[in-house]
């Protein structure tokens, strides 16, 4: 690590120069929009000046270079100051800052990866500290490289339980290459944040949290280009920078009061951009430009991923799509280097822990903290780094929804593989047992949702998931189930299995996996009685095979009925009634989870909620009148 | 306050003796149910019997007693630890204790209030101290009595950000009436925990956090007992007792050896009882009996929450349903001293600010923190004390997806409000539209979905939602929309209105909100163009009026159009199709937002994402052949 050279007097005065043009860039453009954040912007303007123009080692000719150092804009509603930082630096011309917020244009409200220069999508807050934490892990540990990452975190969104989980696992994986930044500007949106100015609050809990710490004055140029260059020569531990700043600084009648937030400065803009203009001494062009890029990173090959070896099984044989998942996960790995897993805590059941006994090193123990779990995951694939697999529960996937969401926003290709669906998990109870994991991830834009039946098809869907873009969820299950298909069967994301037909079918069922098995029992059961239905197997619920569906349908006289372990609002039958939805003379009777359930054995569990082989041949005798 | 007195050295053994005898019950149930988890219950044990046969203050004979102190078993896979001190204690035969998860018994593997000794459902980890915080928050000032409250948490579980969220909101409102004790018995389910017995690190964490902290050995009963009474005395502070404890104590062979997470002790089972019945002195029937309830609280009644005043509104008026909500809120207030409202930082956005302005003493701001936004809500609204409303921008519920979740499972009736519903929202992005809040909260059994569509039936949803048992969730949107209702319109969950009809009708179409707007916009169109449509608003999404939307399609050549400010996953176009999917004969058409949406504005957005009346006025023509 190279000394200390304090900069000259030329370069700070350019510094603060920067830190106030960027103020005023962040007025005009909050001004011209007559909506967005401009006090928020204000409070970070000499952070993002000197981690732009002193600090960070990045290219303008390529903003996503894999070489380059990261910067999060955790708190995703001071984007304002966060484009005009790439405009400053040369990125794209100044003037087109005046476009923020409207439609033909990707400067948006909060970020996105619509622009060359954004990794992830921030503005739901306290995410931005995990997936920093994803990228600095993949920094240290995959990449090997000395890229370091910068995430600035709000005061206000410090009070997300996820920035905690974040830091516990930075400090716990001594993530020396992170280093946030904590805007510390006193005022929340409604009202003063929790802590307001209590910066020794801060330190205390940054510090029991295991982070080197630094309490500085964030709108002192001069201090922040020190204190960044300490905390690169800080060994073993992630760095946080609590700066003490003031909302709206610089901004007469604005700065450190309330009722400013997310409000542009009307008839105040022009004052205040006078006031700004005041300070300083030297406007554009700047005499600074970012500092060089100097790291390296090996290459990396994310495309057509295959298993090392196919699937394994002979037909019948009783294998759980959890137990699948991780023998699949661990060929994946076999094969590409680059694949990394994450779980939290569950990798015992999950079976993400054969890939952790095979590749510990591409391995990370989340612990039980869901939502960074997620974070880390979408943090590690960034950049097309990695290709990454989380798992848990399906169940506590929920706990991250929100990470989801944003995830897809993101542009994300993290994968999410979550064990224990429906009330066949047992004697564990409701807690435990994923009923609404489906119409969670249904609802993510762009998302694949697996439901794979047997053994074969999970090993496939993991593998179709790893090439696959967007949010993809595999649903696994925990009792065992036998194996329906052979080693070669080819599957495709929205290509059904019809798994059992005659000449003469009355219904369609629809079901999956531990469903599908009750379907095939029910049929033998009904054939004995000389009830033949066809059966389905619809591999992935989105997109969903509506073709096959429906020419099953118009083969069995309209009839359908669907049987999930999954609530009955937003899963498999509400698939197959919207996919249908515009056919006429289609009957769709939904077998599904209805209530609470509650802990008992698989089978009963089945049989008392309705979705049981036997619930399946009352409601065919129903349906045909027999 | 009293002085201490140490137990006499017989109550001490028999403490001890009670703590053996939970271990001996948890191992004995989890063996006949053959799964459960008897070496979390025996890391526990002591802590258990102090509580129950020294601490806390409570009675068998009315277990959910509004005087009594709570407790709270966050780490709920330890539920026959909690089953064997209550049936110890005498609320029913120790013998049940062997029909833990059998399906005919509510002995269930994770804690219920199917029992009645149980408050909330337990077993997805991290939440239990922040609804220990909502109760702790309601003895304290809402109650202003002086009952206490004990919470469990697990050292896996505080890996949870939700429990930083819940000590954070703790220390900042000095409920000093609230204990945690972290049991911190060093391992996990697949691993050790992060700290393992880093006992210091663990107290750093909870003091900077502003609490009181003790550091204990876990299995010494007398230390515990002090330090329970300790606690007790510290003014303005929660505590936290960090005992060390270790998981599987006292049974040679298991204890604190990884491998035995959630596993009975099969064939050790027998030797390591017999190991523990060698360190008893005593058998039941115990000399120690519960300590007597000695606080008070006053009656509440929250039957039938009337408005204090009817919606006063002219029609065509155009009013935000948000303002609408926080209008019906206070009126609410007004006329009823137990409802309470939360939100989280955002209450100048939802209009819960109105509430707070008029009833500072019932308002809760929970800063941004949205699990435990919900969990507080949650505890405040336990054993009936108050009617909860959580507000904040309904995007940001699916951060506590997994609390809601667990909350149907607790049988809660907290209300939550959703604001800033979709793309009309316009310039700040797809961040902060809710776009999957219908998905989401349509999964939930038992809840009921409002999505009003004028200022006078947001109000009436307030009013409904507060007498309404299980989750309510009223969707509320940021653009203000036309009054269509009067004020005396009755409004009830499950019954639709037809807001336009005429004898010839060739279409339905089916809006909410902004996209019932567009709807009436697009029927005006159509009428000029000689075409007649008819337009439903459902005002609750679930339960739906199929019965009317049925009719309607009948009448209207089996022609439905869905539109909504949501995607099209999960959300009213699935209801509907899903409501109607054995009805053969009619088609319905979803309108909805297909992918993520962007900046700009309102109108603009509606447009493009295929939601405004001109996209209706297509829809219908094409439907129709016009």
């Amino acid at each position: 690590m190279t000394e200390y050279h304090r900069p000259d007097s030329k370069t700070l005065q350019s510094l603060k120069d920067i830190a106030n043009q960027l103020r005023i860039d962040s007025i005009n453009a909050t001004t011209a929009s007559k909506s967005g954040h401009p006090t928020s912007c204000a409070s970070a303007a000499e952070i993002m000046s000197v981690l732009f123009f002193n600090t960070m080692k990045y290219s303008i000719e390529k903003p996503r270079d894999p070489r380059s150092d990261r910067f999060i804009m955790s708190k995703g509603h001071a984007a304002p100051v966060l484009y005009a930082a790439w405009a400053e630096a040369g990125l794209f011309p100044v003037k087109d800052l005046l476009n923020l917020r409207k439609i033909d244009n990707d400067l948006e409200g909060h970020p996105t990866p619509r622009l060359n220069f954004i990794d992830v999508a921030t503005g739901s807050l306290g995410q931005g500290l995990g997936i920093a934490a994803g990228m600095a892990y993949t920094g240290k540990y995959f990449d090997k490289s000395d890229y370091r990452v910068y995430c600035m975190v709000g005061d206000g969104e410090s009070a997300e339980g996820s920035i905690w989980e974040a830091l516990s696992f930075s400090s716990h994986y001594k993530l020396d290459n992170l280093v946030a930044i904590f805007d510390v500007n006193r005022l929340g949106q409604s009202d003063p944040a929790m802590l307001q100015h209590e910066m020794t609050v801060y330190e205390d809990r940054l510090k029991a949290f295991g982070w080197n710490t630094y309490v500085v004055d964030g709108h002192d140029v001069e201090v922040l280009c020190k204190t960044f260059y300490l905390a690169s020569t800080v060994k073993d531990k992630p760095t946080c920078i609590l700066a003490k700043t003031f909302k709206g600084k610089g901004c007469p009648g604005v700065e450190d009061l309330m009722n400013w937030h997310g409000k542009p400065l009307g008839d105040k803009a022009d004052s205040c951009i006078k006031e700004i203009q005041g300070q300083m001494q030297n406007q554009p062009p700047w005499n600074l430009r970012p500092q060089c890029i100097t790291a390296s990173v090996p290459d990396v090959n994310l495309a057509n991923m295959k298993l090392a070896e196919p699937p394994k099984y002979s037909m019948g044989q009783q294998v759980a799509t959890r137990l699948a998942y991780g023998t699949a996960l661990e060929k994946l790995g076999r094969a590409n280097p680059r694949v990394v897993a994450l779980d939290g805590d569950t990798k015992n059941s999950t079976f993400s822990d054969k890939f952790r006994v095979a590749f510990p090193d591409r391995f990370i123990e989340c612990y039980i903290a869901e939502q960074n779990l997620v974070a880390v995951g979408i943090g590690c694939a960034c950049r097309d780094r990695n290709v990454v697999f989380c798992s848990t529960f399906a169940a506590f996937f929920t706990r991250a929804f929100d990470q989801i969401r944003m995830g897809a926003i993101s542009q994300t290709n993290v994968n999410f593989a979550g064990s224990h669906a429906g009330i066949s998990i047992g004697e564990d109870g409701p807690s435990q047992m994923a009923l609404e994991d489906l119409a969670m991830f249904r609802s993510i834009p762009g998302s694949t949702v697996f439901y794979p039946s047997d053994a074969v098809s999970a090993e496939r869907a993991v593998e179709i998931a790893a090439n696959t873009k967007g949010v993809c969820f595999i649903r696994t299950s925990r009792p065992n189930v036998p194996v329906i298909y052979s080693a070669d069967e080819v599957f495709q994301p929205g290509k059904a299995k019809v798994v059992r037909q005659s000449d003469n079918d009355q219904v369609t069922v629809i079901g999956c996996c531990v469903t599908l098995v009750e379907a095939m029992t029910a049929a033998d059961e009904l054939a004995s009685s000389g009830i033949n239905i066809r059966v389905i197997d619809p591999f992935t619920l989105k997109p969903f095979d509506k073709d096959t569906v429906l020419a099953s349908a118009k083969a069995t006289g309209g009839r359908i009925i669907t049987v999930e372990d999954h609530y009955e609002w937003g899963g498999l039958g509400d698939v197959v009634a919207g996919a249908l939805s515009e056919e006429k003379g289609i009957c769709i009777k939904k077998l599904a989870v209805k209530e609470v359930p509650r802990s008992g054995k698989a089978a009963e569990l089945m049989e008392m909620f309705g979705i049981s082989a036997s619930c399946i041949v009352k409601a065919v005798k129903t349906m045909t009148g027999n």
